[in-house]
């Protein structure tokens, strides 16, 4: 079994690596690939991920390469973790939107849309160099915004799912709070990428018990305070939002929170500093304990279970991001939603949804309007003119939840083309 | 033919009449009552209408009474037009949204959820006691929120089609900027009552030539004045927004300038007080020249051709407000909308609506969300808690785009009980 | 000794009469008048009052009158305690600047000139009243805003000093972290009525030394707990604020904050149901428990000090309202400051008050300036036009540190005058 | 006579040299040396400034240089025109206070403490350069934010006047509306740089009748519409505020606007780049039409007349900012103020200003308590820690009138020291 890992030299790297080496029965290794264009951090993470892989006594070989197509020939799945335009874009997408007194956030709102749009081009043209060398090969895509990505991947006739940690952060969490095996809690995930509610927690399996309820009356507070949510809000919705939505039911709070401290991706540009110094160090050969502070927590667990399911022909039920396909009926079959599916060799099917509240269904309506805009202005190219560029890019805007106002998206369009002009083949 | 108008002591009867009196032809009224409450008004309007029916030759006969069973027994059309509380209600809806930085408007936002809250029961009652007396008679509703007050109807069994007034108002402006009559000027005119655009003016009928882009390039700075949009945008979006939309693409510069004056209410109770003392003038026998600062241009010609329509089953299109049955097909079969519809003695039909564009069709599925819930709300009765009863509020207002976010949720789910708790059968 | 309460028929009044009956020893009353126009509430809280000095034995008489001039005649101090328009004008006050934005409080912003507008003229007219029978009474003056009203006095003549309680307040507060009596705090307290700093807490007097850098060492963060700020800000500062300056300093987190509850005044309202109703029972014969939570805490001693200074000549150091006489070079002469002040029985004589830092100084100038308009428009009078007192209105709110913007100061301006109509002589 | 322009290259500096050759009777220049380090600049304006000379016949020598030593010895004047930074740190300066929801301007509010804080240690470096070589000379600061800049000059010892186009401007435009000659017209302007009205225009000098009330009224709609403020609130005011007025008058406005469009600094750097091109060309031999554009129109006219004040010992009366000495006596004496002052061989006396109103005196005191924290600050060298340094402008912002609150202030300090951490010896 091969995999490839496109921007395997993240910082983030090691995180996988341990969980490969950890969770070795269950997805059984022999070639893994760190394909990367940066070749200082590739040859220090790849030395991290040798020294992880020896010291659990994991019998896989590790290459590095920053050739794509020589890494990913003849892999069985592709794992895409990219960040284009790194952290100093990231900063960018942070903090313009506060200009405009909109959020400045990496996969929501305005700064998402240009994240979008820088990386939707690159990762088409990356599956399309794996798809002639690899066409067998699953895409796993763990790249944000991984809704319209997973979308902009399906749509373009690749073998693709979309993956985040959100779900199995909350399946941990309970499981710690109700005592029992992480795989014994499965969730009533539903929505979109970074925009999805617990809507039940049920021990066993999709026809368990729910023991949402007693999970909000038991450790509400707990809950709540790890959403920076009130509880009351939480207990009047009697369903746990995911932190993401957190921008949109305290929109206008955590815009002034922002506009008090510094960046999220400032902070984490210095902690991915550090972390590439100590990765240098020959004697570490495990991950270290500041990485968890990165984010990106259970990725790996993650991925691994996804892997294996697609490739071992499994049949579990796992969260991801896949078609609609009639699942939620007030979408459109090829809108890319985020719930429980069965996953086998012949990729994701969802579990269906009972019938969704208004108050969650009118937002996902809303989200997936954005996205589909939003994925229509991502995959213009040269051909198209400036001026209808920057009409797609506003519209999209305008159509966000969290803008739908012309004043902001005017200024949002302008900031977010000064900002992303030498990303934009159209600009 | 009979018709009965519920609230017929509005100041703005004599439009109506006006109305009924110039197409007698087209809607041959043999006996109109006005039912009323309020004495005082009652016979000030009735007076008025009578001496505008002399003037204009009208045979019908005018009747005026306190008594809704005897009014209406027996009518062919019954006209809804309400303003539970009057005025000074109206004056409140409009003020204590603003205090939680949210727009303060009748029919849009947290003061229209008031405004369904306090007019569902009373409407609902009305429709029941109509259809005890005159099962046969259409109920034309006017009363706003027109698409709430509608899916009341129509969910609790009553032939009912609600009707306003901004799709005739466009059609007349249209033809005369095209210098054409207005029956010649078809709208493909799409969305929700007051969430609406016009996404084609079609010469003729339905399979007319589409006019809107000639109109937008020769009329566009006339139309985007009008709608106190800027006119870049409105060719940006290369469609007529209702200038309720305004509400939306421009939310918070709306506040604010609600913020630096009196409030329209306040405005148009004063019109209302000239107004009366007009009325009671015996030698006034037209509608005064103020009424048509008072709004709602145009109702009459709409009223009289639906009804029209209804009673003489002709067949013909009819802007209007009735059940979604797929045409929209992001939307439940029992949502209301407002589009082109054939009408004729069984109701009204829509036309069928090409594909709309992600833009309009996410913002229409959020306010869909919140009119559910908002009908949820206010059809709730004593037998609801306090609790449930304001938890149905809040989530109403959350789901609402225009809210969103639960610090101004529950600001206002406060203010609005504490301003309406005598109209709340459950607070 | 004679005193009289004008308004004595506030639910506060058992907290003064608690404090003379306690206080008997510094300002032995012989005879107490509480002055009030609306009977059924004075007769409630006299019978209270004279339970509470029979149970502690106080030998002094009260006498209960609607009648001003026989209240106040002969009396050595007339005590000024009132609420024109009460907790209805109050709730005005603290609801309606919200909806421009601005916040809404009882003295601070645009609700405390809207209550300057309705009190200077009452207050006025009641201290002219008293001069004709009581020239040698002294005023203190507990009427809000204390600064404006003062000022007001003082400018026509009256012996009058301002008193409030939020130095008293701090005195208690610091002298219980400090575990010594509060008699021994000296404050270095300055600035104006609800905007004032501690800039140090002198142990035994004006010359003691200084804990306040030990009281923040030891205890900030019980202090700005108590003030709602972060400990950071207090640090930074190195001056403890009143909970005065969170209007300020925090402006808009306070507005959004207002916006998500009930007004103060609705909660005070209730309260003031409730303890009326107390006072009723003819069993009571102390203040009860519910009181303190009505505010106004200390107010009875810092009173019977002041009065005690003033009648019995003792010249001793209190904080009060008083003029500037060069006290901050930055302000006239007749601006009204609060201080420690020496007090005898020719009034109050402020303390020296070292350089102040620009952050306050800069702070306090503009503050006065508002005042200073905000008074002018407080005294004009029927002749007056409306145009000229509009204009008063617009300028002192646009001179507020607070507003300072004409889009706010206009829609502030209108709702006030619609709010206060019936109270401005020349609206 | 000679003269320097410390800041020479400046794209502007054709501006001057041409008001230079039509006033040379006014101003009998020698030689005169433009000074900048930016030699490819200096080279292109330096032949553009020679070729405007030589057209008009004007018989000075102009020398480009380097070295600011050898530029400005011996001369009698020297003018200062830097833009420490450049557009870029202009365009921060702009940008990132929005991100705080406070108005980006390059010399009001946050932006303009950040070029204070780069701009006043070299300004002083200079000057005490200047002071070795031209001890007699005179220096004239044209460098912003003028009035904090100025006040570091003389507060250093140096023989300094600040000078600022505001003033110049509305006499050139009241004198076009009023038909008189430019001289004719002397204002009764008054405040800080940048925070000024003019109360008064008067014929023929400071005694002459005020024609304000008359420009207002025949006038006021384009006075009103060149400051994009609504004539009401001008005709309300009975003063013409400076267009800068405008930031603190509708702060909240503005912000809204700058949010919704690219900044000045980028449009300006365009321009620059163009004008440039432009100079370029030797064919050019005078001030191209573009410049107009640049801002800082009748610059030249006003540094001719004040250096020949200067240095002819006229005695005339010129608007410029100097230490105030008791002119507005609210204000301390070492504070700089922007009026009328007679000026002439011994520097700038104000003219006696008539008590100002307290709508203005309060916001000029709020901002000169700014400008004192914001000088402080600015002069912090390598011995101040990073904290005093941070504490130092946390504190002028919470001092500024339009910043005022502690969170806008925190977020603000964070982004200006991570915009200007290279220019703050502390940092």
């Amino acid at each position: 079994m091969k995999l490839a890992v496109v921007g395997g030299g993240s910082t983030y790297t090691p995180e996988l690596i341990d969980g490969f080496a950890r969770l070795r029965d269950t997805l059984p290794i022999e070639e893994l690939v760190l394909v990367d264009p940066a070749a200082d951090r590739l040859e220090l993470v790849g030395g991290l991920a040798r020294r992880i892989f020896a010291k659990q006594g994991h019998p896989g070989r590790i290459v590095t390469t920053a050739d794509l197509e020589s890494g990913v020939e003849g892999a069985d799945a592709v794992l895409l973790q990219l960040r284009v335009g790194g952290q100093a874009a990231r900063n960018q997408d942070e903090t313009w939107p506060l200009e405009c007194g909109c959020i400045g956030q990496e996969t929501t709102g305005a700064g998402g849309l240009a994240k979008a749009l820088r990386t939707v081009p690159v990762v088409l043209d990356i599956a399309e160099r794996v798809r002639r060398v690899a066409p067998q090969a699953w895409i796993i895509d763990f790249t944000n915004p991984v809704g319209i990505v997973t979308r902009a991947l399906l749509q373009a006739g690749h073998k693709a799912v979309g993956l985040c940690n959100v779900a199995i952060g909350f399946q941990r969490k309970f499981a710690a709070l109700l005592d029992v095996a992480p795989d014994q809690v499965h969730l009533d995930h539903v929505g979109l990428n970074h925009l999805t509610w617990e809507r039940g927690v049920r021990l066993g399996g999709p026809d368990g018990a729910d023991l949402l309820p007693k999970l909000l009356a038991e450790h509400g507070d707990a809950i709540a305070s790890d959403l920076h949510m009130p509880k009351e809000i939480v207990d009047r919705l009697g369903v746990v939002p995911s932190y993401y939505l957190r921008y949109y039911y305290a929109h206008d709070e955590v815009v002034r929170e922002l506009g008090t401290k510094p960046s999220r991706a400032a902070e984490v540009a210095a902690m991915e500093k550090q972390l590439l110094e100590m990765y240098g160090d020959p004697a570490l050969d495990e991950k270290p304990a500041l990485l968890a502070k990165r984010g990106g927590a259970y990725y790996s667990e993650a991925a691994v279970a996804l892997a294996s399911s697609l490739l071992r022909d499994t049949g579990d039920v796992q969260v991801v991001n896949t078609y609609n396909n009639g699942t939620l009926p007030f979408l459109a079959d090829d809108a890319v939603i985020e719930v429980p599916a069965v996953v086998d060799a012949n990729g994701a099917t969802p579990l269906p949804v009972p019938t969704l509240e208004p108050l969650y269904a009118g937002l996902i309506a809303g989200v997936t309007a954005y996205e589909d805009l939003a994925l229509r202005a991502a995959v213009l190219d040269g051909r198209a003119t400036s001026a209808q560029g920057r009409n797609a890019v506003f519209t999209a805007l305008l159509a966000h939840p969290l803008v739908g106002q012309y004043t902001y998206a005017e200024g949002l369009t302008d900031r977010l083309l000064a900002h992303n002009r030498e990303h934009l083949a159209w600009a």
